[in-house]
C-alpha cells in the first residue's frame, strides 16, 4: 500500500456561521480556493480543523461533506479521526474509508496518555485495523497531546503489524528524530512534515510533504520555498521561508488560530470564528491584524503563484 | 445553591463486559457495594469512570443508569461532564439536570488548553449555565489535563458570573492553593479533595469531603482516618492514612487503573478491565496483584467499618 | 548517628553589603534575632541564602563565621554544601565537620542532571564520604534543581552504603512520598519538610522538624502552629496556618526573594537585597510591602511568641 | 566589534588524569588533533566541556593553558564563563580577555533562573562588561537550564546597551526563532548554531557556523557536510548528515559524555572519562562501543577529510 502525501496539504479550518455551528456550505469555497492556488491535498478535522473541539457527528458530517465536494476534483482528502474515546476514533475510520478518503489519521490520545512505544502501537492498530485498506497515518505532536514518545522507534517497530501503516505527521521541531524516521525500516515511510515556518529545513533533509496551516492561506510563499529548493535557489527558499516566519509570527501575536480564520475571511472563505477554547478576534483586532498583514507585504506575497 | 460534597465521594468506574462493551447491568451492584460501606456520594464518569476513552453516547447512557438507580435510594449522584468539545459536554450537563443529578462536574479541555483563567471562566461558565439550576464543579488535574492555573484565582474572579459554581473537586498536590480555595470569597465554595493517599493532610487544613477512585473498594480505611481524626485520635488517622498509601503504592505498581479494577472483580463487583490505552492486567498479574494485597493486610483493613 | 532537625530550623539569608558583597557582620545580629524568637537551628547557604549566587570562597567564609558566632551559645548549624563541581561541594562538607557543624545537606547538581537514583546515591556518597563523622542531608528540590527522583526509592536503597545518612530536607508537595519517606527503612531517616505553607500537613503526617526561609521572620507563627498542633487544638493551628499561607501570597506577589530580605531590614536585621538574578525591590516596593503586610496584621502576628 | 564563529568550532573536553584530577597535558594534544583536522576554532570549558562540573579554579587554569597553547597557532579560543554566581562569570571573563580570548560566552544561571528577557538582559551586561573589549556571546541551552526565554526578543532588546554582545551559541530545536535569531536588529548577531545532528538543517536557514561536541571527532563529516552545502550537492549533505545521525544515536546509546571522551581516547587523544555526575563508560562498554562505531563505518568516515 503506497501513499505519499506529497506536496503541500493544507490542514483546512471547519467552517463555523454565526451562531457557532458547522456551516458545511462553505467546503465547496475552501476547495476550489485550494485548488486555485494549486493545493490538491486536504488533511480534514485536524487540530487546524479544530477536531476536539467538535462532536463526534459533526467530525462525521464534515469528513462526509469533504469527501463529497471533492469526488470528480483533483482535490484528495486525508480525514483526522484521532480521539480520546477508540470507538469513535474506529468509526471515523471506518467512514473515511467507506467514502474514500486517500487516508486515515489520528493523534495519540490525550488525557490518558500511552507511557510507551508499544502502547503506542496498540492504539495505532485498533484504529488503522477500523479501515484496513485506507493508508493510516499516526499524527506526532506533543505540544498538543503531552505525548512524547520516539517515533524513529515506533516506526522501527511496525513490522508487518499494521499493513496499512503509511507514516507520520510529524509536527515536531525534533529534526534529528525527523532524519531517522526518514529512514526508518528501510526508507518505507511516508513522514509528512508539520511545522510550516521550518519546511525549508525539512526540505533539505529528504522532506518531500507537508501538511500546515498556513498552506490554506499562503500556499505561494510555500510553494515558491519547494520551487527554489528544487531549482536549488536557496538564497530564494530561505527569503520565502522567512516571510512564512513573519506571517506566523504575526498570526501568534493576535492567537493563532483566530488570525488564521480570521484571513480566510479576508480571502473571501467565511469559515467563520474558532470555537472555545480557543479566541476569537473581534473587529478591532481583525483590523489591526489586516494593517499588520498589509504592512509586513503578505497580501501581495500570497498574490501570485 | 448549596451543595457540599461532604465525606467520601466514591469515584465510580464504568463496567464493561469481556468484549468492551459498556455493561450497565453492573451498576446496580457498584452502587449496593458502596451503599454497604457507607458511601453514600458516586462521582460518575470522571477520571476513574474513564470518560475520555468513551462514547459520548456511552457517558449518557451510564449517567442515565446510575441516575435511574439511586433514585430512591440514599445514594447521590455527581455526573462528571468534561469534554473537548463543548457542545457534548453541554449536551451532558443538561441531561445530567433533567435527571436530577446533585451536581456537574468538568475538567479542563486539554487539547486546546484555556492559558488563562478567564478563558477558563468562560468555559466554565458555557457549561454550568446548560444546567442552570445545578451545582457545577470545576474538576482541577493538571496532571492529566496540562491545564494548571491558579484555583485561588479563578474562584476569586467567579463573582456573580455563574450563579451555580460550587466549587471544586482539587486534584493536585498543592496545599498552598488548597487552603487559599477554601477561604476564597468568603469561604462560599465547595472544594472536595482528590488525592485519597493524601487525604489527612487535607482534613487537618479544613477538607470536610474528598472524591477518589480508592474509596471503591478501600472506604473503610479512609472512614477510619476521618472518624479519627474527628475524634482528635491523629495517630490512628496517621496508621490508616499509611495503609492508604501502601495500596496505593501496591495498585500503582501493577498499573493503576487497571489494579482498581481487578481489585473491584475481588471484591465481587465485576467491573471489567479498563479501554485502551489503559493497561489490563493478565491473569498472573491479577494473581499477584492479590498475593501482594493478602500480603500487606488490604482485605483486613476493609474488612470491617 | 542520630540528628534530628526537630522544630523550626531557619534557612537563613546571605547579607550583603550596599556593593553587594558579603557582609559578615550582620551574621551576629541574625544569630541574636533568631535565637530572642526561639529558632535554634539554621541552614546555612540553602536556597534561601543564595548559595548558587555565592562564590565558594564566600560560601566558606559564610559557614565559618556562622560556626564561630554559634559557638557557645544554643545555636546548631547546618551547612549547605550543594554544588554542581563535585570537588566543591567536597571541600565544603569538609570544612564543615571540621568547624563542628550539626549537619551538612546538598542539593542534586541540575545542570548534568542523576538520571537514577543510583547515580544520585553515589553522588551523595561521594560527598558525605567528605564529611563522614557529620551527619547528611540530601535536599530535594526538584522545582529548582529540575531533579526529580524518587525519594523513597533513594532511602531504601542507602542501606549501609552511607552510614553518615541522615536523612532529607524535603522540599517537594508530594506528600504522598513524603509519608514514605517517613517510613522508609523501618523510619530511621530525619525527614526535615521544606514548605513552610504546608506545614500542618506535614505535621499531621508525622513531621517534627521543618527548614524554611520564613522562619526568619515568622517563627512565632509557625511555633503557634506547631503548639497548637501539640495540644490537639488544630483549629487553631489552621488559622495561624492560614496567617503564614496570606504572609507568603503577599512576598510571591512582590518577588519571594528579594520580599523576604526586605521584610528581614523592616526587623532591624540588615541583610541587604539579594544578588542578581533574583531580584531586588526599589524603595517604592518596599513601601507598598511593608503597607500590604501591615494591612494583613502581619507585624502583629510576629509580635508575640 | 565584528567576530564570526565560522565554520566548526570544537566544544572540547576537559582532560582528567586516571585520579580525576584536571590534566592540562593533554590539551596541546587536543589542539594538535584539531588542526590537524582542520578545526580552527575551540569553545572551551562548555557543556561538552563539563564546566559546571569544575571549580573555578580548575576552569580558570583550563583557560589559561588553552590560551597559552594556542598562541602562535592558527587556533583561535573561545572562552564559556558562564557559572550560577556572577562574581565567578566575571573573574572568569575578565581572564579571558587579559589572555586574549576570540570571545566569551555565557549560559543563564539555572538554579535562580531568570523569568523574563530583561532579567536576563541584565545578566548578560553584568558578564559582558566585565570583558568590554571581548566579543560575549549568550549560549541558549533550555534542555540543560531549564531557561527557555525569547531569542528573538532578546537581541532585539540588546541595543546599544551590551556593545559587545556578538551573538548567540544557539543549542535549540526551535529552527523558527534561529531564523528570526539571524535576522534581528538587521542581522548583525552571530547566531552559532549547536546541534551537529541538525547542522545542515541550519546551513540552508543561514547558518555559516556551529560549535559543537563531534566537531572533535566526527569533524570530517561535518566538513564534508558544509562544503557539499556550499556547492549545492545536497544529496551528498544529506547522507554526510544522516551520518551524523548515525554516529550520535551510537553514542547517546551509551551515555553521550562518557561516549564522546571514550572515542577520544581511542583516537588517541587521552581526555580520560567525565566526572560525576556524568557515568563513565567501563572497558566492556568501550570495547562495544568501539564495536558498533566500527560496525557503522564511523572510522572509516573520519579517516578521509
Amino acid at each position: 500500500m503506497t501513499c505519499r502525501l506529497v506536496g503541500l496539504v493544507a490542514a483546512v479550518h471547519t467552517p463555523f456561521d454565526s451562531a457557532g455551528d458547522l456551516d458545511l456550505s462553505v467546503v465547496e469555497r475552501q476547495l476550489s480556493h485550494l485548488l486555485s492556488r494549486g493545493v490538491t491535498k486536504v488533511f480534514v478535522g485536524g487540530s487546524t480543523g479544530e477536531s476536539q473541539s467538535l462532536t463526534v457527528d459533526e467530525r462525521l458530517r464534515l469528513a462526509e461533506r469533504w469527501l463529497q465536494v471533492a469526488r470528480g476534483t483533483e482535490m484528495q482528502v486525508v480525514v483526522h479521526v484521532g480521539a480520546n474515546s477508540l470507538p469513535e476514533a474506529q468509526a471515523m475510520a471506518a467512514q473515511a474509508q467507506r467514502l474514500g478518503a486517500l487516508a486515515v489519521a489520528a493523534v495519540a490520545p490525550s488525557y490518558f496518555k500511552p507511557r510507551s512505544v508499544p502502547v503506542l502501537l496498540d492504539w495505532c492498530r485498533s484504529i488503522a485495523g477500523a479501515a484496513p485498506a485506507t493508508p493510516f497515518y499516526f499524527y506526532d505532536i506533543p505540544l498538543l497531546t503531552g505525548v512524547s514518545l520516539s517515533m524513529p522507534d515506533l516506526l522501527e517497530s511496525v513490522g508487518d503489524s499494521i499493513p496499512n501503516f503509511a507514516g507520520l505527521k510529524f509536527t515536531n521541531q525534533d529534526l534529528y528524530a525527523y532524519q531517522q524516521c526518514l529512514r526508518a525500516a528501510g526508507g518505507r515511510f511516508d513522514i509528512a512534515f508539520g511545522f510550516d515556518e521550518m519546511l525549508l529545513a525539512a526540505l533539505v533533509l529528504g522532506a518531500v510533504g507537508a501538511v500546515g496551516a498556513t498552506y490554506n492561506f499562503a500556499a505561494p510563499v510555500h510553494h515558491r520555498i519547494m520551487r527554489a529548493f528544487d531549482r536549488g535557489d536557496l538564497s530564494a527558499a530561505r527569503d520565502e521561508q522567512y516571510r512564512s516566519v513573519l506571517t506566523i509570527r504575526t498570526l501568534i501575536r493576535h492567537g493563532f488560530a483566530g488570525s488564521g480564520k480570521a484571513v480566510m475571511e479576508m480571502l473571501g472563505v467565511p469559515v467563520g470564528p474558532p470555537r472555545a477554547p480557543q479566541q476569537t478576534l473581534d473587529a478591532a483586532e481583525v483590523a489591526a491584524l489586516r494593517a499588520e498583514l498589509t504592512n509586513l507585504g503578505f497580501f501581495d506575497w500570497i498574490a501570485s503563484p
